[in-house]
């Protein structure tokens, strides 16, 4: 958690980067300290002095470290989930005897992550490269999961650095190679927060609460029991019960919720929608008696009649549905709202209307900070899929310019 | 993570015993803070704070919250896994609207901790309360789980507190009873630390290495085929990959380990045995030829041959053994190394010679700071299981005295 602060000044954007958001302990033991220690905005720096320690020949390489932690970045306008002094998070790293394997791995780790929140999460993404301004401080390249929101904004899912010998040569994290020369390592980081949970929320959410593609949901399902008299309470809550541990049988006792609670059936349906839980299945006097059940979903509101006998069944297929209709969702979203343009006015016009843009840029910082000062629309990255197009010219300079970038405001 | 200062300050024991050890962040974000923000040593303050929020009616209770959090209290003398100034650690915080119901959690806690520590670390307890200058800072009463050594120290592994009020007073958590009276909550707190891996390692390790009881241990059997030819290494790693296949379907793949490393037998078990692992078998062409194979236990170094049909029961069964194993063996030193005493002389001479020491003690912290100052010894607890005692005199002071406690050196 404690970083000497002179460890953080070692590699020079690094310093840079992060000095304005660090909180320092100056006091501890009841006695001012002669250096001050940061609390980690990010590990870096005190794992690669570690990292000089243990690696000594190629033989220690590649060597990866992972850790689940928490960090904290002085935050002026904190945001819940996305932007808080203190977060969660997974930091990596990694130490290679080959630019190319550092490079290739950080690439792997990317795809890690768009994999997890494609798969998992339901949530579309670009991939792509950070631009000079936006990269990690300390970083050669920065590679990153982007994503948009309902409202059009983007958020950066998950990035994966490629480090190169920045830290390597500040730390010196050395290796002996097969030809018996001592030689720098080849690094990368990268890391994905509690910030993907507001996204997975921003993603999927509706006025009613969130929901949650059934591979990331605790609960897939929810039983409620309704009833008018004791006499049928007991018969209701009974079916209710072979239901639930017909249920539980399959997908285990944490992810079926039987909520027999003494209280309008109009709560329960607030109560487990707002949670966002993609199933609930209504069970009144009638049903117990046709032995069908209505089952409805949390993303379509559909309902649907099943008998017990195709319960298991429907509710899996159901499952599956869910997740690829939220994934289809937000990528049809995502694509309708991707928009190659040309000119300046339409630049604007997009962005202001909550679109990414994907246009030609010069690559100069000075555009980058003037297009951000007109529009607050920042350069995502230079997609990896598109990196290969003709030449062009920058949108914004009308300067000559070879890549497409996708632009847009972000979170 | 980070606490007000004056939070820390608001109950008085509390600060009073936490001061000396608290990390304070002074400096956040290039600007000097107002008030300074403490590294939570432990998190009462700041989540009963949040309580006072949460709790309104005498429907809010019982609430219960964990975390499993780093916590910073800064160390002179650091010792690996027992105090270090960063540790790892769950902490749980329940409040109750009776005392009664508030010290019966607290003593169920203990009794999980315990559970905890005999049954899947098989290490013996002495359950009991902690003295006045020993409980927790702001604690009504502490209950602890004490343990010992194999060189006789004690080793607190969990302590449970039963705060009274004390704090739910100073951060107004109150509540309305059922006649509509507001009223402040009794509390409890508990923790669990990465401490217990140093017990652990302390009470079962001996010369060769650290020894895992099987229920802790990610790892439950090493494979290691032996080879002296090409053409007998083919025959010994299939027979070798054909039994990692057999016990993995059992013990799933993390739990099975096939070391199939081109390395000496004799590096194989010196690796294997340092990390404790229970049991490995040794596989040559003989033991091919043979369909029988030599299985060696980690704690007691016995070997057993045992034929391939019997593999998967006899493992099971060793397993079983070894648990019970490790268990009985520390239970028996544990027995063997708590002393009753009457006379002084007997207590010091006990207490140097590495005993637990159980003494009538007139409850005057004048006399346990004596005590203490004369042998190193402190008060670890007042075992539950003997808190029925007789009149007796104080074993220092000569004092009337009405229980005995446990006194001995610890970490």
């Amino acid at each position: 958690m404690l970083i000497p602060e002179d460890f953080l000044k070692k590699e020079e954007d690094h310093v840079e980067g992060f000095s304005p958001e660090v909180a320092v302990v100056t006091y501890a033991g009841g006695e001012k300290l002669e250096k001050g220690l940061v609390l980690r905005p990010t590990s870096e720096t005190i794992i690669y002095d570690t990292f000089s320690k243990w690696i000594q020949s190629h033989r220690d390489l590649p060597l990866l470290i992972n850790q689940w932690a928490n960090v904290i970045r002085w935050e002026m306008r904190p945001r819940l989930f996305l932007r808080t002094t203190e977060f969660l998070w997974q930091e990596g790293h990694t130490a290679h005897s080959t630019e190319e394997e550092a490079d290739l791995f950080a690439k792997t780790m990317l795809e890690v992550y768009r994999a997890f929140a494609e798969d998992v999460m339901a949530i579309p993404t670009v991939s792509g490269l950070k631009s000079e301004s936006e990269k990690f401080a300390g970083a050669l390249k920065t590679y990153s999961i982007e994503t948009m929101m309902q409202d059009g904004k983007a958020l950066q899912f998950a990035t994966s650095h490629n480090l190169g010998q920045n830290f390597s040569k500040v730390f010196n994290v050395q290796f002996t190679n097969d030809n018996g020369e001592s030689s720098c390592v080849w690094q990368t980081s990268w890391g994905l927060s509690t910030r993907t949970i507001g996204g997975l929320i921003m993603v999927h959410g509706d006025d009613r609460g969130i929901i949650l593609p059934p591979k990331i949901s605790p609960i897939k399902v929810v039983i409620m029991p309704m009833w008018k008299s004791e006499k049928t309470k007991n018969v209701v809550l009974n079916k209710s019960k072979e239901l639930h541990d017909m249920l539980v049988n399959k997908y285990g006792n944490s992810s079926i919720i039987l909520d027999d609670r003494d209280v309008r059936i109009g709560q329960k349906h607030y109560h487990w929608e707002k949670r966002g839980v993609p199933i609930r299945i209504e069970i009144g006097p009638r049903d117990v008696d046709n032995n069908s059940f209505v089952l409805v979903r949390r993303d379509t509101s559909e309902k649907q009649t099943v008998e017990l006998s195709n319960l298991t069944n429907t509710i899996e297929h159901l499952l599956d549905e869910i997740q690829k209709n939220l994934y289809l969702i937000a990528k049809k979203r995502q694509e309708d709202n991707i928009v190659d343009v040309k000119t300046w006015p339409e630049f604007v016009e997009n962005i202001e209307s909550g679109k990414f843009v994907r246009a030609y840029w010069d690559e100069n910082p000075e555009t980058e900070k003037q297009i951000k000062d007109k529009t607050k629309a920042t350069v995502r990255c230079l997609p990896l899929k598109y990196s290969e197009t003709k030449e062009g010219t920058c949108v914004f300079s009308g300067r000559k310019a070879t890549k497409k970038f996708i632009f847009a405001r972000s979170y």
